[in-house]
């Protein structure tokens, strides 16, 4: 008869994530990240992950965290911003940090200890656990062939980018990824952007929207984020609380690496390079036009 | 009276490294690593780092974890090249990778597979263990004008880019980072590359060669390397295996991060941005000259 989980060393902890189940480069790292802290604790720590709504809505992941229902969360600091505007940047702001620079800020130049003050008020810690690199500017139902076509677009588009956006003339929606698809089917949202063209693919939007821009000036770098409640963190053992931190930490080489690979394999793919044709004069000058706003 | 380490579970090993005792960003990234893997390891792994000539002469550091009288050694594959040409890719080659395709390389697109096959013969394995980014140039006592300037220069500079700068007509040399500014003082070299702003100005080359370029032809990208014999990495349990691997991975997002942002503190740096501005149009063309080589 086994032991129970407490007296043979093993810990069990829920991981709630803002992911589809299986969301290739998110969904997925969320469940590697796991898999590999319990291969780094020899099976001490037993990470079982919860894709969104499995056992709470996307959205409502790190207050699910915050007030102890579940171990851990993977997700974007960004979908947190009704919290504190600060936590955009531990995502990516428009006209921001690139990966590298994201990751030199976070590590060397003060950005963990500010995500340390940000996230203490919430009862939790919160690391970097994942980078996307450059974000597109998304699908667009109608192609863009000026400034006005963006006016009254119904867009879903996260973070401070959203803000930019607004300020265009586009009402800005934000939905977790496993809304996006049916909304935009539906009509209920004109254009959509996630993150670029590997993971955007997997969520088919091409199937809908035919018109891809990218990048964007949304976010140049894009971080992911492993938050853990506080109380749960203190009470680890320092290797298991260093085996967490790392593990996030070489998920954010791995990430970068597996978008990398596969946008990179996608640019053979014939819908998709039909598609980034159209990123034509006209789109390009709107890019530039959010510099001037404000 | 303390247990002998094997009887209390702690397994002591040894790493030979190729840089100077804490030279920042390599010397320092050893033992950093070093550490990492015993914190994860809750103190079963405990890595002595032996710096450039401790324990055995910087470019035998690979022989020595061959013979298996190191259990492993932190430095750069292509010091190896003499072994086998393939050992440059694992670094960087001229024109070649930067660090985000490096990386998918080696996680996604076959690298790592191609570098167990190259490094299996000599009974070891071997992971990338850092990245350093774009390469300088290097540092010239001479300003260079034009291609006519680097005929003759006696240059220390590995790799396959020394093979490129052959072809210009220049000396090539290879020393490891602690012999270099005293044969540059002396006179035996005339230049030499090694890294960039942050690590170079560490080592002083400024205070001898005065005209400074960057970027070069030579790495647009380059990834440190963990080798360990292959018999005494066999040997270990699953997680101590992970704890290795994913303590290299993580510390190559950690060296990127701190080279760039102490690369970025340095632009702030006099002596740096007056050699700067030696990077003049004629540095330039020759830059360029190496593509149409052969």
């Amino acid at each position: 008869m086994p032991l129970p989980a407490i007296a043979s060393g093993k810990r069990e902890m829920k991981m709630v994530t803002t992911w589809p189940k299986r969301l290739p480069g998110l969904g997925v790292a969320a469940e590697r990240l796991a898999a590999r802290i319990g291969t780094l604790s020899g099976g001490r720590l037993e990470i079982k992950v919860y894709a969104a709504n499995e056992l709470v809505p996307a959205l409502e992941a790190f207050d699910t965290v915050s007030r102890g229902a579940a171990d851990m969360s993977h997700g974007a600091s960004y979908y947190w911003q009704g919290k504190s505007k600060a936590f955009n940047f531990f995502t990516g702001v428009p006209f921001g940090m690139t990966a590298a620079e994201i990751s030199a800020w976070v590590r060397y130049l003060g950005g963990q200890a500010l995500r340390d003050e940000v996230t203490a008020p919430f009862g939790c810690v919160s690391f970097m656990a994942g980078q996307t690199g450059t974000q597109a500017a998304g699908w667009f139902r109608k192609e863009l062939t000026g400034l006005a076509d963006v006016k009254g677009l119904k867009f879903r588009t996260p973070g401070l980018g959203g803000d930019v956006w607004k300020k265009l003339g586009v009402t800005v929606v934000n939905l977790p990824a496993g809304e996006i698809f049916q909304s935009l089917q539906s009509g209920a949202i004109d254009a959509t952007e996630f993150v670029g063209p590997s993971i955007d693919i997997a969520l088919g939007f091409w199937q809908v929207a035919k018109n891809y821009y990218w990048p964007s000036f949304n976010e140049p770098g894009l971080a992911l984020e492993l938050t853990v409640n506080k109380k749960v963190y203190d009470d680890l053992p320092p290797d298991l609380q260093a085996i967490i931190q790392y593990a996030c930490q070489a998920d954010c080489e791995e990430t970068y690496a597996e978008l990398r690979a596969h946008d990179a394999l996608l640019k053979a793919h014939k819908v998709l390079s039909v598609m980034s044709d159209r990123a034509d004069r006209a789109f390009l000058d709107a890019r530039r036009l959010p510099v001037k706003y404000g």
